[in-house]
């Protein structure tokens, strides 16, 4: 099912963006893990918006509040489910958003697959809002994988294009001041996962990921390793090398693969690429059409919104890998 | 678990390069299809080697044996099992092969994974020959989806950096000639998917696409539309703008969402490319270790591979992509 | 996982006696249906605890709240979630509880599962509460099973094995007035269910259903049709003769079957019967074992507990049957 | 989906009693297993037609072929195929049973389910011959279960009502005599299990053996320890009680919860009961209908059949059981 993700770390996200509530319920998460609750808040925060010159200015607490899973601030066992209130009430002025789609959005394949009944209000269950219940599953799993001395770190590797971080600064000011938006690539690094995880095939660690990180509104790629790049070189420089290092474990030289190979962990640090494509709602107008009338009309999308969703997405990228990589870890105990 | 994928069209790849046999158990195929035997040992045959003058001389008629699921060449609603002997004969050559890994095969996660019990016999259950079956599964499923109008093409986009067909025959022939390989990017379109179909987050098109598609060996990377280069683009570029056509069809400019907007198809052609990898098997020596010893060693793989696996990979990608459509197809009906 | 039921109609039921909420998170409702909140809660009513004289006397009003899945009272394609808040606050004295198993109850194994992080208030999460979220999935199947001419109704068959409504009376009354406990079977009734439902050997609709019956606490036994009656049986007697009656639809003189054959439906009322041991709450003093002390121990149930929970498990069978009916008819709409 | 069961000891059956062979696929076996061939054979040869009296003569050796998933007769981390050739020819004369369906056999809904492409030859994929290769999946538990200490044996615990071994045979007799057949019922006791193993509610213990059992053709019932009798008993005299054994051991004085609490082994012997309906193939004239000129019909089944298939049942139960125990064994590894 679409809003649910892994096999036995596994969680489903619910909520719409002017629903009552967003929220997770996770499955899986081992008896007496206390969750720092203090550091899943502070995760969140990266998040969250209203962080920096470019994010929305809609200020939303975003502190989850955990309804079941816990006693006495121990997962007992049992489901745990997080969640976050909605403070953001419905409004009234949707009909434009209900006759007319946005390019770019999710709005049109919606409506074709929910008719009229599909929430409209603020994106509704395809809002970025979602990505906060995400980080909680997230960053319940980075809590989780840090204990066995797993790190996930994801950065910024490009922005409009650009690598050097005052010229990404640029094109997002660009970006704002002409009612555009600007898209990027975020980069992650995982370190510490052991080697021989994940299954040949379908199971590999990549087709995880990569169903998780697909999952983060925005991405059209991901790439493991060199990548794409690695269509373009020569076996003998893609292969990485073996080698014993001084403690006499197993090395790469390179690390082409991005610590992946048949799917499973080398014991190189895993390493993936997710590009995000440009924020659809810009303030320009834009080419749409009227689906009550059957007209072509001209839109333009009201309110304000991030020209770009790059920084934000930094954590739940590490959230979504931090999942997938997570599940794969407590599959390995399975036959181990 | 790894060899298995999908929900409703479900199926399993079973088998090892020098197993008995290799082959794949589908299930959810509809009672009363007639798979056309002739089509499919065409589509198989575009796969297999000794195609072209870079593929392995290895001689194999790779010709389907259907065991179960048929009655009078009618699917009669039980599982489908289709079988492909292994007609090379274990060898005892395997010595070296066990106990030094070869960079960029799966040889050493897969000696962590599963320790001596793994089977090195020509790569074992990590053989490209696997992808076979895949293409059993993805040749009934394209069948299928033509009888709904459906479509599935891919075509190799670019190998070794170069995008002009002379220069990628002179990219694979500079490979073979100095006992090295290259790898390329193969794209893939599918027409004719109706709009609606696939789930948001983890169900979604490109999260499915792309679970089946890294199931590939050599597949490192994977993009929808734009893909990466969505990321350098501003938002008014990259948003596909609708309008009405001449059939009151709502219809987009521009492509650059590969035909998926929040998961689901937007009724634009789908369109995605595969990075591939250069073939890790090349002539030349490299540096590993030995596992026995725990010494650095050089190696030389020995024996002939495909310069350029890439060819022979556009039927796969194809087989891929068609699984991940017609599960999403069955799945939307349900719900219809 | 445990907690979480169905492919096509999937929910996860969360929360535990004594968290803030219990909850149920639905995927796979269609979009554009607008549940019946009276009729919903008239439904979860006929399981709530105060009913009749056999009842506990906690008073819970268990209105659930809709927090997501919904948009101006319809479903609009998202998941579905529903909280019951537990206005019973922890309390302090449960460090017997801690110590010392209850007999019948999950309290031993619950403790080597979880070790001390297991939650004892109330039953934790094996506390019966939690089939009130199951009713509220099952509440929402059954307004869609009768949307299509279904129609799931379950009654009480016997009780401390009596028959005799006096009798089964009688008996709860006497299990009262010592401080024991009875148990009963429930008889469930499924009509209208087209034929051709379900699938053969482990997806057949009494695996289903009998995965979803014994998700309820205390069941023990499920059967079909005659059901162990039929073991004794010949084949002759058990045998349901086909005839088309005067609409000329095929039909049964009997229903030894239970409206399944090879795990199909035929088309005839699905009937099973489920068996409920006696409440493991009892006011008589019991043998147990002190888990910190490693001492045998003499141990008393104290509170008030139902003597008898088979009326209120009513509503719960008819639950958990719609949901296995509603998944699996969802399912045959995908091949159809 | 129908033929396949478990989540980390996963498999599917496949193949129709006349197709070209049966078999099945399982992932999720440790690799570096040495099955023991001539047990898995003895363990088939339990379940064989041609055993003693009362069984059907059709001669079959059931030998299976492994395909794949062995390397040196060791499992190797891959999928293991095993099949075995069906060296039935298919005849012509199936032209009654296509039009009229057999009393008690899954010819009705199957035909409503598949149409006419459904296998009516010798009962397709309904045949009791698919219990084969569910022996072989379970054969392989069995043995990986031995190695962990834990034991699964079934036996006959009744045939037509009877219960006294003598009067069991007199029953199979004179249902051969009249050419009618009898059922039984199947116990079935684990041993060794650890406790602590399953999940709540719909992951429990019950419910996955369950499911696995309700996947042998003719299974109407399935209880555990006291079962439908618990229904009838006092919670005073249900309950289990605990005590300390000689070795510091928790144990159960009774064990009327047949091993499993809230869905949990409490390391007590797992204790479970099939009910087996009387073979639907009987040679006495029955009532029908003819699908084709939808007219009633009688009908008699020729050919030979089992009177009783209880004897042949008792090591599918065991393997079925296996299955359960052993997928559930595994998952208990992952959180440990």
């Amino acid at each position: 099912m679409g809003n649910s993700f892994g096999s036995l770390y596994r969680f489903t996200i619910w909520g719409q963006s002017h629903a009552p509530a967003i929220g997770v319920t996770v499955e899986g998460l081992p008896a007496g893990f206390a969750p720092d609750m203090e550091k899943l808040t502070a995760f969140l925060a990266r998040r969250a918006p209203g962080n920096g010159p470019f994010s929305t200015t809609r200020k939303e607490a975003d502190t989850p509040e955990i309804l079941s899973g816990l006693a006495d601030g121990v997962t007992c066992g049992a489901p745990l489910t997080a969640v976050i209130q909605n403070t953001n009430t419905r409004s009234a002025d949707y009909d434009e958003l209900r006759r007319v789609p946005r390019p770019g959005h999710a709005d049109y394949p919606a409506w074709v697959k929910y008719g009229n009944a599909r929430d409209v209000a603020g994106g509704g269950q395809f809002s970025g809002r979602l990505t906060a219940p995400l980080c909680i599953a997230g960053g319940l799993a980075l809590q989780l994988l840090e204990q066995e001395g797993i790190t996930v770190r994801a950065r910024i590797a490009a922005i409009g294009g650009e690598t050097d971080s005052v010229k990404m600064t640029e094109a997002m000011q660009r970006a704002k001041d002409t009612g555009d938006s600007v898209g990027g690539v975020v980069e992650c690094v995982c370190e510490g996962m052991p080697a021989g995880l994940g299954e040949p095939m379908f199971g590999g660690m990549e087709n995880r990921i990569a169903q998780a990180v697909f999952g983060i509104p925005a991405v059209k790629g991901v790439e493991f390793g060199a990548g794409f790049a690695a269509a373009g070189m020569r076996g003998s420089e893609n292969n990485d090398p073996y080698y014993y290092d001084e403690n006499g474990r197993v090395r790469v030289r390179t690390n082409n693969a991005g610590g992946i190979l048949g799917g499973i962990t080398t014991g190189a640090p895993i390493v993936f690429r997710a590009a995000f494509k440009p924020t659809p709602s810009i303030g320009l107008e834009q080419d749409s059409v009227d689906l009550t009338t059957g007209k072509n009309v001209r839109l333009t999308v009201r309110g304000r919104h991030d020209p770009c969703i790059v920084p934000r997405a930094v954590p739940v990228v590490e959230a979504a890998a931090a999942c997938a990589l997570y599940d794969a870890l407590l599959e390995g105990k399975a036959w181990s």
